[in-house]
């Protein structure tokens, strides 16, 4: 184990109300029931039903439906630990028996392989996603495990382990899925159930990726991480979610085989790709083609993936290099891609979700029926549900153990990462005690109040991450500025019960200007304020502009909201000439620019008034950058 | 029929050698022949005697792989015309007789549906590709008739379009093929033919497109064109081929029934996606995903699609609006799309391709292997074929052809609408002969001379273009400078045998700066002469810079070669912080510029030399833009 920070388990934080706590109470009233309600509709518990019948039939879904009702599964048992509830107690049960049904003898489960009239086990590796439907089974069980959910499910996923063990296991066959996930999911089930060979057959399929035994498809071996063994990858690439899942497992087997070559590949990974390769609003993976990272500095906001999964993935994998290493710059995106690339999925209602998350929208979208899945996972309206719909039941997963990333402990520390309401109740490595009381309201707050429930002894401390934007401007309630280098203030006993510390945060608008190398935005800003990424719709601006049309000023910027209200120069830009639009063909844009303010909310607010025009990235009135012919002859 | 000029028959334009006559020359020494090599090794020519043979059989290659044999049909008709030759005349028969044997007794020709085995004919008329395929076949036995070949494909053709007329005429089913092309090569066929009911048949599916006939796909009913009747449509939209040979199709029924408002839609269809949704080398279609249009103004350079074929479509779209109306800025793109987006697309030995036409390649691509097709249509090196190989054999008929693009006739002039060595010989619509001789060492030379060889009389002229990029610097032999405004130079008869009119284009290097709305290239300035867009590859950077690196000082150009010499600033650039690139958590670029020079050559020819980065888009130094923190916390 070469871990710095253990979590906390489910009963020793507990969050209450404000921001997050809201976001919760919509996942267990909208969420959930309308993923559970979807799952029924389109037939996806039924394949296990048909399945259990024995019969040919028509499977319904992708390959991978399996793995909804597997995440949902995980989301409810975390719900009935957070808050016990006869129904959906019931409903848990009733699905889990129905999943229970559908295992074949020798442990199998999968719906779309192996029975009659249907392909043959393991058939296609590449992409029948067998490993990875199995892998969020293993998760469900293992998140029963930790919530103390009573379950059928634990003995489920040990006997399909032992399935895969036997066929995949270092007697077995040398293969791989083609979407990573199993990797991370065997170490948990490890975890919960205490059985060596799962960690056993976790390393074998980190250390075999990356050898080419997965067959040439269009978007090549990169695709599926099986271009370069996961300890050579210099970064992350190819479909962002699979590169994601896979490094998040190669934490896992670094921290448990106590693997220090394989931890520093997974922080290089992490470093190349956040600095390069990742939206201001945390969102990962560039392209629609093959969901992909695309190329450092291949940014463009209008054209962003940013896939919902990419980011709770991304979330996974700082978390793990966060306690295995004990940075806090893992929080830091963490907190970036929460609140901006996680809660711009579920519609405000949590009956709609986004697939995928642009940072610029240029024409507003429609809105995709409501009363079947959406066959595009594009950026119009949010949609009720997918024909692919991996996302919505991740999202609900991920705000029902949303705790877990807020808090920490190593040997003599009780770590406070994210802000919200909540206690803590938990003992240290050393075995000292720490009861403690957060109240903030944080985001829209700036302090928060730490108080002990208890007294905190002599050799134990409190640490309180600095947000990376606060850092340099954060004052503590003894006077102190943090300094703009101190990712944390101690808090260190001995202290008494009842002992406040006040941490002011500064929360006004921020300008962020792009790195110089991401052509897409060059020339453009875009607004923060604390932890929220700012956007601009055109319901927020004056009626007939779009946001196509607007320059920022960025010296007029003041709070307003949650947001702010910004100076802009509408261009009323139209082209005129009938060549390219970048040739010197007489385009004469006639630019007529007027000043009016804008105001700017919090990106993840997006899209719930209707559909608009929207952007994140806004290009900087400028006087070089003024009004003019669109080109010009020259020497 | 609406038309204002005629284009000239085979016979009356002779192109000789220089820059165009090498690609013809290379077209026949190595294109056609490769193409030839790769149809028979892949099985697809095979595909037709399997169905001769008339057992159940394994067809290889997609359902469109027949219409490759038919592109290449046409392709060596016109070859044949240029140049006879008792090979490529063998080996054209050949063909010819291997096609027209596997034709179904009901005129039915295809080898991917409706035989033993096989799915019934028109049951996939979103993805089958049946009727797309018919067109081609419709366009080899056309250019057959028109290039005067002895061939039975004419009559094969014909009884196939029986055959269509029978199931999708006016009294059969009201469907479409999801990929246009079939309306454009009735209409060739009708005009081969003299069959009016050609006519009838490409006027119904032109009518019956936009009436949501085909079935909900992924990418929508806009990507095949069914969102919106043709009549009705504002711009160009969805997959870009088929949105620009749908167009084409248009324009060539509008003319031949008169039908003005038809011919409108079209123009302004032209219009709203040339100066929107069109790249500075003519280049089409921005979204890789789809191979679709994307917004206006999205035209991101690094994830350009711009596909050959679809700059071969728009050519063939602008030429009909052209003969239409008279107007030379069709003339204007077809030149802009030739020079650098058409013949972007072979290597300089013919032997490989591209599909996708980036302008901005980050990461020196790999070479795809030589000796089987390539899976991906990426913007790696060129392939020498590929699984979807639309694009070799499109690149192949249209260099065979070429020169029906140089000039045409109305009733009282000959038009020359792009420069070559070439000869023209042809009656005028009034009766009047023009015989003139075209010569220039354009592109690379300034001037244009055009001898007459026989008198101009008093009623005819010749119209000499000038290209757009040229007016208002453009030189007379007279002495006369063209005006800004002036699309021709007219030289009016009578004029005597031997009378010489010389044109001196500006061949400077010139700089062209994007349009204000396109965010992707904001800051950054393009470099054009003559007819050619600029490039810089790495090679002709100092060793270790990547096009990545560069920033440009436009104020230091000279002409080089065919290209430029440029004044560069070289960043050397590096993210330095743990936080996303465009976020305020800590990073700061160490930008250390030095001065130095680049040379930029036409963009055609890159990747010639091994793989390498290339931009066409180049950020321009200003002491605006001076090194600095990425990004800075702000008000």
């Amino acid at each position: 184990m070469i871990q710095q920070q253990r979590p906390l388990a489910p009963s020793e934080l507990i969050l209450g109300g404000g921001f997050w706590g809201d976001f919760q109470e919509l996942n267990r009233s909208a969420i959930i029931p309308h993923c559970l309600h979807w799952v029924e509709h389109v037939g996806w518990v039924g394949n296990f039903e048909a399945v259990t019948a024995g019969e040919p039939f028509q499977h319904a879904g992708t390959e991978f439906a399996d793995s909804e009702i597997y995440k949902l599964l995980e989301a409810m048992a975390w719900e009935l630990r957070r808050r016990p509830d006869d129904t959906l107690a019931t409903q848990y049960a009733d699905l889990v028996a129905r999943v229970a049904a559908a295992q074949d003898p020798d442990g199998y489960l999968h719906t779309s392989f192996g029975h009659q009239g249907q392909r043959p086990r393991y058939s296609d590796l590449e992409w029948g996603h067998e490993l990875y439907c199995f892998g969020h089974l293993f998760q469900a069980a293992a998140a029963a495990v930790r919530a103390g959910i009573v379950s059928d499910l634990p003995r489920v996923a040990t006997a399909l382990a032992d399935h895969v063990y036997a066929e995949f296991g270092p007697d077995g066959r040398s293969d791989v899925c083609g979407h990573p996930e199993i990797e991370l999911a065997l170490v948990e089930l490890h975890r919960a159930t205490g059985r060596p060979q799962l960690l056993e057959l976790a390393r074998c399929f980190i250390e075999r990726r990356g050898h080419g035994s997965l067959g040439q498809i269009e978007f090549g071996a990169e695709y599926f991480q099986d271009d370069v063994p996961v300890r050579e990858a210099g970064t992350l690439r190819g479909h962002a979610v699979r590169a994601l899942y896979l490094a998040a497992g190669a934490v896992d087997v670094a921290v448990e085989t106590g693997d220090q070559e394989l931890l520093s590949a997974c922080v290089r990974q992490w470093e190349s790709a956040v600095s390069r390769r990742t939206y201001v609003t945390g969102g990962m993976g560039s392209r629609h083609l093959d969901e992909a990272f695309g190329e450092d500095f291949e940014l463009p906001p209008d054209r962003a993936y940013a896939e919902t999964c990419a980011a709770i993935a991304s979330v996974m994998l700082s978390w793990r290099l966060l306690l295995a290493t004990g940075k806090e710059r893992y929080a830091d995106l963490i907190e970036r891609t929460l609140y901006n690339s996680v809660i711009s999925s579920p519609r405000a209602d949590g009956r709609a979700f986004y697939y995928v998350n642009t940072l610029h929208q240029r024409v507003a979208g429609t809105a995709p029926a409501e009363d079947r899945p959406s066959v595009r996972a594009l950026a119009d309206l949010r949609a009720p549900w997918f024909e692919v719909s991996c996302c919505p039941p991740n999202v609900a997963r991920t705000l029902a153990n949303l705790g877990v990333y807020f808090a920490s402990v190593s040997e003599d520390t009780l770590h406070l990462h994210q802000y919200a309401d909540f206690t803590v109740d938990t003992t240290l490595g050393s075995g000292a005690s720490v009861n403690l009381q957060v109240s903030t309201g944080y985001p829209d707050g700036a302090t928060v109040s730490v108080v002990l429930r208890g007294a905190l002894d002599a050799a134990s401390s409190v640490a309180l991450r600095i947000p990376s934007w606060a850092r340099g401007r954060a004052v503590l309630s003894t006077g102190a500025v943090i300094g703009p280098d101190d990712e944390t203030v101690t808090v260190a006993g001995p202290l008494p019960a009842g002992h406040e510390v006040v941490l002011h945060l500064p929360m006004l608008p921020r300008v962020t200007r792009p790195h110089p190398r991401i052509d897409a935005v060059r020339g453009q800003v875009a607004l923060e304020r604390g932890p929220f990424v700012l956007a601009v719709e055109d319901v927020d601006l004056p009626a007939g502009v779009t946001v196509n049309d607007i320059a920022i000023d960025p010296s007029h910027i003041r709070p307003s909201g949650q947001g702010a209200r910004v100076g802009v120069v509408v261009n009323g830009a139209s082209p005129g000439g009938h060549g390219t639009p970048s040739s010197d063909e007489g385009v004469t844009p006639r630019l007529v620019p007027t000043q009016t303010f804008a105001t700017y909310q919090p990106y993840y607010r997006w899209a719930n008034r209707g559909p608009s025009t929207m952007r994140v990235w806004t290009p900087e009135a400028h006087p070089a950058a003024a009004p003019g012919p669109s080109s010009r002859p020259g020497a």
